[in-house]
């Protein structure tokens, strides 16, 4: 959408230095054109300004000078976000329940929320104001869908499913899909039935084609502010605090319990029944066996502290060398030994 | 639904002692209200015995006197499952083949079973008796879904996937899809085309968003019993055999045959065209790059035996510490053998 | 189908050695039955030929003899391979656009293209000649579908996906979510959006739920003849080369550029912002944490170089015992030291 650099800046609450001019686009330092605004977030890339091409740079006041058009920020990372979200549009061309969508006469759709066509809303479920749910998606019995809240295709929300405002789903994630708990018979093993739910908080996001399972008796809880990568694992039973930042791949067995501003980073993996302190930081591939206290950094499998993950890391390609030194040592103090045993005699 | 105590004790074969009472649901000893049934599965947790405000409590001999209603049971943990099959609902809201799931006219759904709104059953597929097809899920040409299955929304079954009874499959995941197979050619990669299938055998249970590939020419195999996670892959041609544990995000290359009571804890994964013996337990993370034979407990990566793989974990955080040790060593015995020389002038 | 062995070696190009006969379908040495074909691929299956009952074998010259109708070629895995692709159908049983896809009337779709029903193409979407769209594929805005692609069940390509010629997607793969994106605030973290789009080559697969996400403001790309395998996560920003092959469960972090016929086995993780040069291999479960020069093999986590690799594969099991050797030799060493004292007293 067209717009005047001054009319962006009023929205974003910067100073527009230079000329005002229409902007319709985005782009980076190198590929944006006359018409689009692009941000120099780090000044290591200063040097690109000479060649830009842009209709106007977000930039700190340091820099504003050396372009035609300059939208001034403390912080031109961040305003560059909030302009994404300003000029571009939002995905989907749907607006109202589609006629093609099953919505079960006891399901509750607000007004202004959207249902594309072969999504199915199951009966006592809700959808909140201006949620939209994209084809292909399931909302299952007495699921809550808080407003403002994205289910983006194909993502599937098992019964009891509750989600709070601004949660955004992408693509093929299933929530309250069964918790893997069986009990053992002399028999073989009987399945537990998984009668508990999924509750999401505000403002988490979920990654595609990430599975959280329903826990067995109660809720499955994601914190508020959580936000969840691609393919990602949570089992049953599990409760992830605030603010927490799962990366792709990651798998957390059931039952652990993780506090506010955890960072678990790609394919990491908890066991089951762990307590994760607040401020934790879990490094990538890192295999965590036991519960970590708050503030603590761990990387490797097993967890270590970083600082010992980090000397592992760089001493384990000379482990084939530490064997020869051993080898060597032994050798060397055999021949020793025998001088000192030949000196005895 | 309602029921009273006596009524499931008798289906559950239990005894009842202290009071008969109306009950509804079911929760934990700490969550569990006054229509409520828990169950006290592990004496650990006998102080919450107290407090606890359920009607009824299922647990053994030892305890029933403690509280004002016992379910008294050999396995309080056994029973309690079964209890919840009784007295929890299952998931779905439909009967019957909906008028807008898309069946093909060559294809067969038993008049039991349920086909939901946009369900796809391809030509020559066929549904048995009692199961239940939800939304979005695809049965691909000349499929059979044996009796009492259930396929959860979004489950794929590409063409000639074979399901015996009792097989439950939860959201998004996908059988029969290609495996992974080209053949080189001096002008690049050909594909092999994947003309095999999969059979999944009685009383399977498959994970959200697992991926079961079919075989080149035959059969990727799921013995009966085999419960298999969320976000699992496995490779064509491979075979499982019965009661196999496969835990999330585990991945099996292609052509691995596995036999029975195996346990694949998260996260490990096997190279392609192993032969992993009956009841073998490979451990979680563990990188199994050749066969086991039957009855071993490995763990690591590369997979070592169990109790190797437990002091490689314990001394592993003290690797950096190693090194300087022997750099030490190396040190003192320099010195030594330096005072040796001397001594020989 | 139905085919003399005489047309067939026609269409392969490939010499008919002994009787012409009907043939209609395929098998394994073992399992192939008097109407299938099958293939010597490795000598050392030569064994299997006395008891074969197929009606011919595609193998070498100096088999030919040993069976009662050859077909003989100098790569007969490769001619096997196109000899599927000729006599086994393809999977789908549609032609056309069904009635029950939902089709923007602002989206084009080619005459000879099928879409299935439940599929959604939306506004400004195209589907090229003879692609195929099948039930729950979600194709979102401005998508370019180019032509003889597949896009098998619960595909979702969300809006400005472009694909090449002959991509073929397997089911519940998701290209274009978000890439995971955030910038910190004093006030929390903000969603950056994401507004750039994914593009993929000719002759790409991408198998069952795989997760590309769309690059932040430009493009991830995925070159020609790339094969990517199941539950692959490539973050936004990323660009692959050509005939790249990614193995299941492989994560790639944003922004890495991947060179051409790159091989990346199964489980390795890639760190973000990371260079790979062309005809490098990555071993499986590797983790990469820098960047790797073109033609370099590596394994292991951190990554080395595969002979180190190797090395450290077999010795890690005996790292329990080295610490034993080396608390030995510490003793030793101090009872060695002792005497020395002792004698220059």
């Amino acid at each position: 959408m067209k717009m005047k650099l001054s009319e962006l800046a009023g929205k974003l609450g910067l100073t527009l230095m230079g000329q005002d001019r229409d902007v319709s686009g985005v782009g980076t330092l190198e590929s944006a054109g006359p018409e689009d605004v692009t941000f120099l977030g780090n000044p290591k890339y200063e040097g690109l300004l000479a060649g830009c091409k842009a209709a106007a740079v977000i930039c700190t006041q340091e820099h504003a000078a050396q372009v035609a058009s300059a939208l001034v920020s403390v912080n031109p990372y961040l305003d560059f976000a909030r302009l994404l979200a300003l000029i571009t549009p939002q995905q989907g061309c749907l607006c109202g329940v589609s006629d093609e969508a099953s919505v079960h006469p006891e399901a509750s759709v607000d007004a202004s929320a959207d249902v594309y066509p072969f999504a199915f809303v199951a009966r006592g479920a809700s959808i909140g104001p201006r949620s939209r749910v994209f084809p292909g998606c399931y909302v299952g019995e007495d699921c809550i869908v808080g407003a403002d809240c994205t289910l983006y295709p194909n993502v599937t929300l098992m019964a009891g499913t509750v989600l709070g405002e601004r949660v955004m789903i992408h693509s093929g994630a299933v929530l309250g899909s069964d918790g893997f708990g069986y009990v053992e018979t002399p028999l073989g093993r009987e399945k537990i039935p998984q009668v508990g739910a999924v509750l999401v908080a505000d403002d988490v996001e979920i990654g595609a084609n990430t599975t959280i399972d329903r826990a067995m008796l109660e809720k499955t809880i994601i914190g508020s502010g959580t936000k969840i990568d691609n393919l990602v694992q949570i089992g049953h039973n599990c409760t992830f605090g605030r603010n927490c930042t799962i990366v792709s791949q990651v798998g957390v067995a059931g039952s652990c319990t993780v506090g506010n501003n955890v960072i678990i980073a790609g394919k990491a993996g908890l066991n089951d029944h762990l307590d994760i302190g607040d401020d934790v930081l879990i490094g990538p591939k890192c295999g965590v066996r036991l519960s970590i206290p708050a503030g603590k950094r761990m990387g490797g499998h097993p967890a270590m502290e970083y600082t010992t993950y980090m000397r592992h890391m760089s001493l384990a390609p000379q482990i084939p060398d530490l064997f020869k030194r051993v080898k060597k040592l032994e050798k060397e103090l055999a021949a020793l030994r025998a001088v000192a045993e030949e000196g005895d005699k």
